[in-house]
């Protein structure tokens, strides 16, 4: 049988966005299990010596970016803008998908989240806009953001980025495979190749 | 008609190795003229603040190239192994490319230097490794060794280098078309479909 796939994805993260939005689809598809492994990039670029996004240290970087992104969304038949704020806040939303990644729901939010972040350059980082996302949803918001600020969530999402550093995490998106890393979008098909290759 | 693709590589990174083994076919198949920009990474990283490869500067990206690389190379059909020396010193091979980038066997000796290097770990910033694979083609080794050492090919390096600055590349492999920048083995594909698409 197939080995399932960890996503591990970070909001802020514009190939994430690129990811989450056909994750679920390929891996259907595929026939292989996914698994959400929402984290946080902030530790681990501060472990790398990066007080801030290394799209925004290294400008030739950054400059490169936003163009590559918008070539990729646009082949992938995704709307796209450069957030005005960037890296926007993603405390809340991953609290709220750690706290529910097993839930049915959990990836149909983190797409409306990262489409509300890299679409609609809308405040993700706001309580009431993830309150709308998720009443959108047919869901409690604010019931749902409430039990997001629970001490054990917030333990069990430092786990969750301690563990990615102790896979040898570095960037976003991630997919682990039965202990094997793959990183960005563009390894996204080789991951789920590695993951049915234990059928 | 379509516009030239331009090839940004550095010998002494892995993925331009993947690219330079498989871009003449790709080239030629899409009825794209190739144009090779030999440049040094060295100059572009110590702007970025780095001393060495970022590779070796971030552990965790490190550990993850090797395994990619020994990935993507298998999936390409193509031998490798890790140099035992990384990054391994492109200077020589840099210059005898610069000063014969025009030359029908330009492309053949960069994919000498580079199988060399991480297919068969050899010392490719050794001259006599050069003179080696320059003869195998043919060539005169010793005599295109002088000439890379002249003061012209020198300056034309140290331009081809500033040029790649200039343009906004922060490694390699990279590919230009009519001043739009692609970076990465990944996206030979679309920089090969951004210059059909002017035909």
């Amino acid at each position: 049988m197939a080995k399932p796939l960890e996503f591990w994805f970070e909001f802020a993260s514009p190939y994430s966005y690129l990811s989450a939005m056909r994750i679920e689809t390929l891996a259907a598809e595929a026939n292989v299990p996914l698994i959400l492994r929402p984290f946080l990039l902030g530790p681990i670029f501060a472990a790398q010596g990066w007080a801030d996004s290394p799209f925004n240290i290294y400008p030739a970087k950054g400059v490169y970016l936003w163009q590559d992104m918008a070539r990729e969304a646009e082949a992938a038949g995704l709307a796209f803008q450069k957030p005005t704020d960037f890296p926007r806040g993603s405390l809340l939303a991953t609290r709220i998908v750690t706290a529910n990644a097993a839930e049915p729901w959990a990836l149909a939010f983190s797409r409306a989240v990262f489409a509300a972040n890299f679409a609609q350059d809308r405040a993700v980082d706001q309580p009431e806009v993830i309150a709308e996302l998720l009443d959108a949803l047919g869901l409690d918001g604010q019931a749902l953001i409430a039990r997001a600020a629970d001490p054990s969530v917030k333990e069990e999402l430092r786990q969750q980025t301690k563990a990615a550093q102790a896979q040898g995490l570095f960037g976003a998106p991630s997919f682990t495979v039965n202990g094997t890393l793959f990183w960005g979008n563009d390894r996204l098909e080789r991951a789920l190749e590695h993951a049915k290759s234990f059928a």
